[in-house]
């Protein structure tokens, strides 16, 4: 888990995720040599700051966002929220201007409006994360942006075994999106592949729970091909790997972007369940994380 | 009618519409010796359940979505809508897992929340659609998913005589969209059309009445090209053929798709108006849907 | 100011800026001896009603949108809302349909909902604007649809001296969007530009004020690449010209369109602010107009 500990620290919230793809570019470039297959890297110009491993002939393609929620300093301690943050007054939020490192406190008054508190005022236009508390116990993991660095660790994961297919780390997921679009024509114009997964974190619910398997999303506020889904359940079920099925009418991941492309890309949304949601503390069931990986490899295989 | 009442009975929500594109491909396969000209049929890899007519040498391409609303089974009796249906208690709904058919009751609590009643769990994910009761007078037709069986139907009564055209039949309209996207680019790459009809449905409203000819949409909740609306109406107008203007502030349609895609393509909706709207009693008025017809055969020719 | 004050009366509400192509094709043909550099021109079939000048080799392209916000004329006296237009009882709107020019009042019931006066009916889908009375002092400008004829007016200054770049004119920005996806495409693949910035109007607030420089903005609902915004701040930090910097939680542009193209574009949103949003009084400081420009013409050279 130590990786996935380095993976919740860097500072990445949606616009600016280029910490998190230089950590990924070094990671990999470290790391390797010690995978079954080498995969092609392609990051840089025409990819902003995404990154596209590709690994054999591929078949399919999972995704995950590097980039989290947070906050956007305005003027007068203002703040504007990125993404959908949980917000409560008192949460720790850190970050780095002109004058040097932040650590400031988050305030909210009665009408919802957000505040930090802070010795001095902080350039405008500045970013601000949640402050990283990582805990780790026999059973479970504890950390702000779980969602998605867990997504991210889970195709680093993927990447030491997989022989084909290809991995795709995406930008600006947490809000509004808009990196998906290029990724799918980069990917789609490359290597003709028209099958998705979403490596992203879903939520524990009346029907969904911690610590018995990784969740397969039927639907969320979108709704994907039924005939794929059904190859993928299964699969899954060939497979003996713990899962659940979700059926949400709300929540939604780099899987709209992906169906609303111009290309015919199927997808599914598949990841470990966590509790409190885009909160300090989102907490995941480590069952679901080794289940999670699991299926990956079956799917990237099978699909 | 009996065309119009065999498609009303198809199962096919939005993302699961493989139903109507076999219904589809059959219908066409046995029909289209009769037909005056023979079109070539595109379907498969790469258009996912999509279903693509070309005519001779096409200049315009007219849309019709074979998918309808409905419900998707979540767990303890929980339903979640599928697009925006009408809901109310005592509702009849039609769907089979994997246990065989199912003809259950819809239930709507003071919350708005949706339950089946049925005797006993229903597989998580299953869909389920309104039951349906296909009722024709001398003057009306009255049956759920009159939107948009009715667009499939018109486009299939416009491919007996149609000699220049593409004829489309897409997925998802009434749950987020995503596949007008990849089908524009097909058309677009393929024959360069910019030029499209939506065969939809439109409403009975304080300006629009039944029996009194197609409706020819001017706007919705999106705005089509003006000049391309003046053509239309122009052509209509000579033709002679029965039509109302329609403005409204809400509602959408493939068109939006078309026009946000990054092809330049026009769109203008252009249907029969019905009454309960989205309800298991859709009900349009027959002289409307010949209107409609007509409309199709003088613009797909003149436009 | 005497091109701001033309660019200001022309009507050209959202669907229908064909007024507004035609007064463009026909200043650039007119005055385009003048400038340094001679800019190719596209427009036509493909580009809908939106105008595209190439200068050079170009890097980086500018949008500003041709489209204003209005009304269009429903049945019995109704009136639906194009774009988000400041609607008080006693605004003057003007048009014209089948029976001649129009000039009525606006009506706003307690309801909110819209209706206009007039001695007569008016046609159905007719297109009202705001009638124009364009106010000059020393220091300020007064009309409605500042927003975009400024950003439009920006354009076709900057066009005098422009020497490598893109400059367009786009369609339908108040209302929906649909013409930047297909001109994105255009640009891309002829000249594989992937810088863009947006000549619009952006609001004086708690942190911006009129007279004070040229608004470059960090975010609005959307939130562009951090890095490009750094490099456009450093850029406008070494040219001395008065800026400010804004961080809003809402609004939007064609910028937001870039974003989600399937074309990796870089966008920012750079205007002088304006009071009195989307009413007929719109207010711009003369001063942040001159640095608007100014740093148009140092982005489009450094960027």
């Amino acid at each position: 888990m130590n990786l996935l500990k380095q993976l919740c620290q860097i500072h990445a919230p949606s616009g600016n995720e280029l910490g998190m793809k230089d950590f990924i570019l070094d990671f990999v470039d470290r790391e390797k040599d010690k995978w079954v297959c080498q995969p092609e890297i392609f990051h840089g110009h025409g990819l902003q700051d995404c990154i596209i491993l590709k690994f054999g002939t591929p078949k399919t393609a999972a995704f995950a966002h590097m980039d989290s929620i947070g906050f956007t300093v305005r003027y007068q301690n203002q703040l504007v929220a990125i993404g959908g943050p949980e917000a409560h007054s008192g949460y720790k939020l850190v970050g780095e201007d002109s004058l040097g490192p932040i650590e400031c406190e988050l305030e909210v008054n009665k009408d919802h409006q957000l505040f930090y508190k802070f010795a001095r005022a902080i350039d405008r236009g500045t970013d601000l994360v949640f402050k990283c508390e990582f805990e780790e116990t026999k059973t479970e993991v504890t950390s702000c942006y779980l969602d998605n660095r867990l997504g991210v660790y889970n195709l680093l994961k993927l990447a030491e075994t997989l022989e084909n297919g290809v991995l795709v780390f995406s930008c600006w997921e947490e809000h509004g999106g808009g990196s998906i679009p290029f990724l799918v024509r980069f990917i789609y114009e490359k290597w003709q592949i028209t099958q998705g997964l979403i490596s992203d974190i879903t939520w524990v619910t009346d029907g969904v729970y911690p610590g018995e398997g990784v969740v397969i999303s039927i639907r969320d506020r979108n709704i994907p091909r039924k005939s794929y889904i059904k190859r993928i359940v299964q699969i899954a079920n060939d497979s003996k790997i713990p899962y659940q099925l979700e059926v949400e009418a709300s929540g939604s991941s780099d899987g709209r972007e992906l169906q609303i492309s111009p290309y015919p890309f199927d997808w599914c949304f598949i990841g470990a369940p966590e509790e409190n949601v885009h909160s300090p503390e989102e907490k995941v069931h480590k069952h679901d994380i080794v289940c999670m990986l699991e299926l990956y490899k079956v799917l990237m295989k099978n699909l």
